[in-house]
């Protein structure tokens, strides 16, 4: 075979030169603010470098109507960009009158992530919604969404338990994710935008506390991706996960 | 005539008793924090209590059709609000499709506040789109989105100035809004949202720095107001709109 | 404070030559006629000189889904204008499948407007749902719908008396609007097209019977409007309406 | 085989009692009124009886895309009811955000039906909407908004011929539409809603003034037609046709 | 009268030449395929020529809210094209948000058609709807879709009989449809994409196996139809069906 | 850490009983029928077992506005699944108003992956559209999209050469797809319908000629998977793929 993807992915001479400055396996500076507005049930400003999402969790004592009657609860979550949060100004998807399929792929995604550490049925008839916003992108807002969101969930169902609304925990275990890329032909951790927009290959993890994969999703941008790159990118976004898992812990404690 | 709008409004024996424990003509605390966010010529975070509205001002160097070829620019605002901004969750208006009658009112006045103070031959053919994003809600949103565009306004306004895109300030004088209203008998100056939702009527009052009147907006909630009671409100909002005028001024000096 | 907004409006030196020949204070012929269409409840065609409304009152058994089981009613409006009532055609609002924002923001005026004369609790639990559509534009046309709705309001609450599914009378008082503007300088009643669209200030005033103000809607179109100005406009406003009532009164009684 | 539309039609022992009194092959009352509104190119007021619809003719000097640069120009119509001009009031079409099935095969008809009496090349690069709004419902909206269309087509026509801005008539002939339909087992002519609701066949019939057929739409409601029904039903429409010709004829000379 | 209509439809000198070469009476060949897809309670597909329709039916134990409770069922159709059925490709309805007006009157006409031969009570409150899905268009997909639905219609309720869940036959006779056409002044049968874009007149004639018409749609492209011209085209459609009600019959007994 | 995701996938005992009787390792039968329709440039039948999928190709000589004027193609897709493709009924998108999450997901999904062995600069400025509709679904439809796809993507740009509108191939290697998941515990191949709705991990993989991974979605729907399962569902994935690549040289030899 020949073409463009034939060109194999050729390990670097010496460590990449990341616009950031960062090393290889270096995350950006992550900041977990809880209570950032005052009237959600969770309410978290989650910071990746520059990368700054508002999430909220909201509750609702009404479940889905595929759900009724079944005495288990349901968790979502919908993702929006403010139009000023990136370099160039979008369109208000309000004013557009529809959300774009990027925005539905993603809320779709945190979902998935985060009802992976719910008990459902402990959870009782009710649903959560975690409303992912973000203020200012600078790549992995999907990430960070996902990061921030399990901190909102805790505290709203800590909101739950506190009012004993509900009286078994219903999460289990903990919830990251993080981004990985190969920039520059050097796999490296957590892209901001200046890599995301130059990078090769895009994966995005979601991992638990256990050490086991929730959601995977990695694409060529460039040249096709071999196996020896996949399992690179994999380690990295595994020690990345640890860090991001324990940040959640210590603003947990706080 | 009888019915419930017969009831004259009362005047108070005494001052009234605010639930924030303000004076009748006391503004809650404004801040103005310009630079919140990066990526837009202009970022406000204005808060009027814990009334927290993101203004950012974009230059596009497009205007409307309507407009093409004229040698006019455009300024023109978006508003918004999180769908967690309030005390219980509203559906988010990406997902339902369509922005609600309030929000298309609410964006189209603020662009009319914004646009009377500037000269738009002087703009040149460029856009400048105000995007007024609610993170928290406690009444009084629309003025203080109106008083934080202004500044966003003028930050990008010297952003194109900086860049010598354009020569003329395209800017002259100032605008600001609060609202008032009658609470329990009693005229009140900036409404939070525990008078708003128990208040008889309730203005919004758009001025600038020369004194005169933008827009004016009064509505009775419950009995229909009386001249002298109109006159009191425009006193309060004239003061405290003189107030606000100077926030910005020091905002801007900053 | 230099720039367009300091120049004061002048007192002209006489009378103000307005492009119909009225005087400053003279309304358009009003007429008012009843039962203009047959299906509805109440109907109405209300003429402000070319400016030509129809307005419907349609009586429904039901409520929207917050007032049910409250024992309360609901008014409310609906605005729309044919396509070609205008001097050039505008697109068909369901044909763009969507509502403008200047449509959504008069049927809210309307609907305040005419729920600010109605005892809910006396109408039980129905709605009245007003249909405003204009047949032909020139200039006012919410405060024509508005002094029009009121009179097919109370002939679709007679229609209730008449067949006895009421028995108090909800409607308490009258409601009309007015416009009112600073054309060249001076102050006017009843804003035609041709003044409307060459007019500096332009405020829309709903009052009742008993003199009290229900809605004030004020835009700075040119320069802002001074003090002094706002209340030769009320002043204006306030003895149209008492025009307006009577033509009411007049429509009513035949 | 056996069912429901095995019964024949049974030819009507005696002359059919139709709830207007009506004869089978009389009209109701027809009446044209030109220059109903003011701004459009034509604006016509049509009564079929009680069902009235306003047509207006707008000219625009453009043509839609798939005709730009081919020299010919474009007739195209839409339909709208107002929400209470039917017996209960119906949603607003811009409210609900689209035009039902019913109104786009309405204003595709009736597009058609006057685009075949129009040479598009005579009338040059420039389109004209029909907009047909009924006012008031009784049977019959689209033949009567056919027959009233044309006669504000006309209009226009002479408009742009008057302005010597077409030199070539672009209309040949002329075109109108009735309904006809088996009523209680009589083929009758011109149907209002009392019988419409309660017929076995409903034919709408597009002729031109040289007796050739435009369009016709039948349908079966209760049991299938059969051949002879169709004969009289077309007899009957060919001379209700010849009348309303008439009526447009005497309307245009007023 | 003069003009382009007035150009009388010649009748042709010998027997015209199709561009199929098939005579003027002549069906292309028809196929009906049933079972084509497996989930479905009835799965048709239908061939006239390289026009290509996939009809299913499916059963659905709920009625829509107008039927609630009157134990009567429902029977309903939607119409869709794939995007490259045709010459060129169309864009996708669903992508586009809506179906369009053809796309809604198709369906409107396939859903009565059906509805004709159903005993309503007899179903029960259930609900069949037919999709009728265009693989490949080359003319007259509307009465394919019709002719096929029918079949499905059958074993969807033979589906039903086989389970017992209904006990009554609801099917009274059969329907079908077929399209005649003036092509170059000939009157012919089941025109084709090359006969349907170049004919002067296209009729959609719906029957039943009583000989009775169901529906009736004739549209004039180019010159108005005269009576003799309809009566013919009519009688080549009878003709038409009667073959087509022999196809159903042979591959329900298949 | 305790809970649901603790407990570990354990190798089972022996070899997998799939509903189907397939090993672990095996394919559905799978077929690629060309020139399924006549009217694109490329036109597939694509058949994983029960699945079937239409893939057209389309050809049209513009781009996106974001590549206009920059010498390149572009390749899209669009997906979409007939009502009745399952085992109940589903909303028509059409008649819904809009695309659903899942279905946009899938078309980006499908559009990346084919993207990725085309030089858009070979294929100049033209866009191929590829359609992917699911005529029957049975588990793994955008997968057999992907790999239907291609081959109609490769019969389009036969087309074009053959017509000599390009000259250099644009296509380099050949990409296809399938899924592979964790069933009852054990990794298996193409999962189908029963085996989707009862599996612990679900994965999509598209992947090159070259044995480059262009495109990796992996969901835990039960317990998270661990990287020993990953490393199993990758291989079988690989292996699934050479097979299918040889299915689309047969296909496209013949």
């Amino acid at each position: 075979m020949t073409g463009p993807n034939a060109a194999p992915a050729q390990a670097p001479a010496g460590p990449v030169a990341r616009p950031s400055g960062r090393l290889a396996d270096q995350l950006r500076e992550v900041t977990i603010e809880r209570g950032y507005t005052r009237h959600a049930e969770g309410s978290v400003l989650v910071s990746f470098g520059q990368t700054r999402v508002l999430c909220t969790a909201s509750v609702d004592n009404k479940v889905p109507a595929f759900l009724r009657g079944k005495g288990e609860g349901w968790v979502t979550a919908e993702y929006g960009m403010l139009p000023r949060a990136t370099h160039t100004r979008s369109d208000r998807e309000a004013a557009r009158g529809k959300q774009g399929g990027r925005t539905l792929e993603i809320q779709r995604l945190i979902g998935r992530a985060l009802r992976a550490c719910v008990d459902r049925k402990a959870l009782g008839e009710r649903t959560i919604t975690l409303d992912c916003d973000v203020l200012q992108a600078d790549g992995g807002t999907r990430t960070a969404a996902i990061t921030g969101a399990y901190v909102a969930l805790v505290d709203a169902v800590r909101w739950l338990q506190t009012r004993r609304e509900i009286t078994r925990d219903p999460i289990f275990g903990a919830v990251a994710a993080v981004s990985v890329g190969v920039y520059r032909g050097a796999p490296v951790l957590d892209l901001d935008y200046a890599e995301d927009s130059d990078c090769d290959t895009d994966m995005n993890v979601v991992m638990n506390d256990g050490g086991g994969f929730i959601e995977l999703q990695g694409t060529a941008e460039g040249h096709a991706f071999r196996r020896e790159e996949l399992d690179a990118l994999l380690g990295l976004a595994q020690a990345g996960i640890v860090e991001l898992l324990e940040k959640q812990r210590q603003a947990l404690a706080a």
